[in-house]
């Protein structure tokens, strides 16, 4: 037993940092790395994945996970859950071929670049080919790790929320159907003109860098574990609770753009920083799920930074940096500019109301892919239909349409789901936090950091080490609860 | 045979995966790593460094070596020669116990921290016992690595100049102090003020970046295959000929200091973009020497850059940029300016003339603290006492003064004086190349390209499958002569 823990925490060790180095190049090869490199890039992490599956199938190493596995309840708890974890991590790779799983994985490493040029020259040919396979695989690891109650679709659901199914889904996504879409469209229809100064302007970069910048600041974003940076797509991207790097994006016809993306990352970047720093060469470290994740990320967009109160604090220094801009813009103006809601294309620009629709036209065709009723010819047609159907707008072309978000070239099916999840835990954690202390009044006298420590102390903190119903059932001590998402949406909107 | 050259060439390619990632690590750690992110990574890396070698020393990877390297005259020319440059550098694994070798990777991963916190804060204390580690290491590695001709520095001078020796560059260094000095000190005093337009200016760093990209295509810098950002020390790096980046560093207080750290930098970045594609996997890739590598870096900053004809096709652009800035001011005005010699303290801002000066500064230590005469500790003072002597000028502190350059913290000791045998190679080079086609009619008709072409197809190509002494022949028909130099400096800076 003692042997076989050393054997196995020495190998974790040492795929660590197999896996450390496999992120840096991850996180250069959407920042920096050369076009004409992507090639060579390609063939040296097929090499370098090899040695990670060697490892990774290593008999000794295996054996001893069998062994722990076989006795996990005479570990403690921590190491309980891990070995739990990597069992069920290993079940792919003991079942995938090799060759598939190589294939695969160089795949992926190629398929974000493919999908940035089919995008660029809206071209949905381009990317076609590629995610077909991408579906392929997917289909394929649905069926390795198929259980007697998990198939299909749902396989690939629980792989990024455990726990989370069809039936579980299909049914918060039909209470968002009935509550929300009447209410959506009832709301988003015969308002008037947006103020121009908002709408119809300029905003240079430089002056966004400045405001953005200002904004780390004011989320006491921890910039010497961190980085600020710009991509074509934002993202968070990080490995120990160390090193959290966030990016964002400057659209100079957008003011509040990269304004909400920075404080999206920056919820998903607190959290990251959160986790306990014990937890950072064990497989528990980062965050639990990708719904609690999402939960984090908007309830810092959202509820906070799209917030009245939060605007009453900052926006004389927004005015400050565009002066010449904002120039007869008030902050009532401002705070309901940033909380129009409209039918929209763009899932990333779309508004806190409307967001969710925009899920449920992915959540439909991930189904029909996967389950094979919808081609992947089909699918820019299927996606326009959905779009038409559920948010009342109709893409002109692939690059506002499904050539939009680079979540499938990097294989992952199941992940969308977990956005619209996600606010709906927002909304109940951040009823349970208000309960303890007035989260306006914390805003308002621009003391974030009190909130960034009541989720580190009761979400942040544990990591992978309790799964999101514990997370849930200890932060807000109640189940999961979609209520409080659809009140909060109401009452928002409702003025 | 061929059973040896298979497990050769299969264990390079799967080195050359891993130091693939350990250079994006490097670079990642130079332009990116948050400063509390250090020291995990050193772990990662230490774990990884332990990978590599145990891969490094493979015994049936060394049989095949040493069987091809006894075999060597039955090789094709690349692998023989590839054989014998892999021969040479195992050495070092060989000899140096693995504990050692480990630690000095591992020291040499955090020591670029320590020296940039250490320079910051004008600390040379904080620096002191890890430059004191890394001495110690580098006597130790000449040690190993001596033989019955190289002892001593010269050991650690042929590393980043095959074939070179105290003996040659004492020779070289004493005639450009019998020749150049009393001319440097007759013309760099009893000049007029410096234009304060040009002198004590603000130049907005975004208008340096504007200028310094428009200088990417001026020399026809492939950003297909490259990179250009910002570093606290400007650098090329790079792994293939595919993916070649070079960072600056933009000095609000100097119109100069950019443009220049850009076109240097592009020289050695050029070069790497040029080699031949075939060498790419092959020990061979990547530029021939360290001197070869300055040659062109020098060429293009010193011998084109600050060139009439240059400025002649390129300052019209300058001023559109800086309308306000440089109100006033002619090219002429500029091109002394830029051309400008005087006696100073940071190296990379020094004038072409001077700049020897400051090397031979650095080389006499560098004997000295190898050979053991100087110790780390009374560095600093005996740095003052020889800028006094041989550049005319005192620091004040550590930052302007012995903390300046980064290369001891990445354990480079016998690279220093690569940079003034660099500038002496290039004026033989391009005197040589002057003979086959006018090489101010191209900078004059903003045909750069030319001479990219005939450096690429002289030079460039070659990769290490030529040594340094083949190359100068090659290019030059001749083997080096430093005359070319000092006649070059002198006609120029006799104006």
């Amino acid at each position: 037993m003692q042997n076989s823990i050393k054997i196995y925490q020495e190998m974790r060790k040492k795929l660590n940092a197999y896996y450390y180095a496999m992120w840096v190049m991850s996180w250069d090869s959407e920042t920096e790395l050369p076009h004409g490199a992507v090639d060579y890039r390609s063939e040296q992490i097929e090499v370098l994945t090899n040695e990670i599956y060697a490892l990774e199938t290593n008999k000794t190493y295996l054996k001893a996970i069998d062994l722990l596995y076989l006795n996990r309840d005479k570990l403690d708890d921590l190491l309980k859950r891990e070995i739990e974890k990597v069992e069920k991590e290993l079940r792919l790779i003991k079942k995938m071929p090799k060759d598939e799983y190589i294939d695969y994985q160089v795949l992926l490493s190629k398929s974000s670049s493919v999908w940035a040029d089919a995008k660029r020259q809206n071209n949905f040919e381009m990317f076609s080919p590629v995610l077909d396979k991408i579906i392929y695989y997917n289909r394929k690891i649905s069926k390795y790790l198929q259980t007697d109650t998990l198939k299909g679709y749902d396989v690939l659901l629980d792989i990024y929320e455990e726990g989370m199914t069809t039936k579980v889904y299909d049914a918060f996504f039909q209470k968002l159907r009935d509550e929300l879409v009447p209410f959506v469209l009832s709301s988003t229809s015969g308002k008037g003109p947006l103020p121009r100064k908002l709408s119809k302007n300029r905003f240079p970069a430089e002056k966004q860098e400045l405001f953005n910048k200002y904004l780390l600041d004011v989320f006491k974003y921890d910039l010497n574990r961190g980085v600020l940076k710009t991509s074509e797509h934002p993202f968070t991207s990080n490995f120990t609770s160390d090193d959290v790097r966030i990016t964002t994006k400057y659209l100079e016809n957008s003011i509040e753009s990269a304004i909400f993306s920075t404080i999206h990352e920056m919820g998903h970047g607190i959290y990251e920083q959160n986790v306990d720093s014990k937890l950072r060469n064990t497989l528990l470290g980062g965050g639990a799920s990708m719904g609690i994740h999402e939960s984090q990320s908007r309830m810092y967009e959202n509820m906070i930074g799209r917030s009245y109160a939060f605007w009453e604090v900052h926006f004389d220094k927004l005015k400050e940096i565009f002066q010449k801009e904002l120039k007869g813009v008030t902050l009532l103006d401002f705070y309901h500019y940033i909380n129009r809601a409209e039918r929209s294309l763009i899932r990333t620009e779309a508004d806190e109301l409307t967001y969710p629709l925009h899920i449920m036209v992915r959540y439909e065709v991930e189904k029909q892919l996967i389950s094979g009723k919808l081609k992947t010819k089909d699918l820019p047609k299927r996606w326009r239909k959905l779009y038409q159907e559920y948010v009342g707008v109709r893409p002109k072309n692939d690059q506002e349409g499904v050539l939009q978000d680079i979540h499938w070239a990097g294989g992952m099916f199941g992940y969308f789901p977990t956005y619209a999840l996600g606010s709906a835990y927002a909304a109940q954690i951040y009823f349970a936090m208000n309960k303890e202390f007035n989260i306006e009044n914390a805003i308002s006298n621009n003391e974030i950091y009190k909130i960034n420590d009541w989720l580190k102390e009761h979400v942040h903190t544990f990591g992978k080490s309790k799964t999101p119903k514990e997370i849930m059932l200890f932060a807000t001590k109640e189940s999961f609860n979609p209520d409080y998402y659809v009140e909060y949406l109401k009452r928002k909107f409702s003025n």
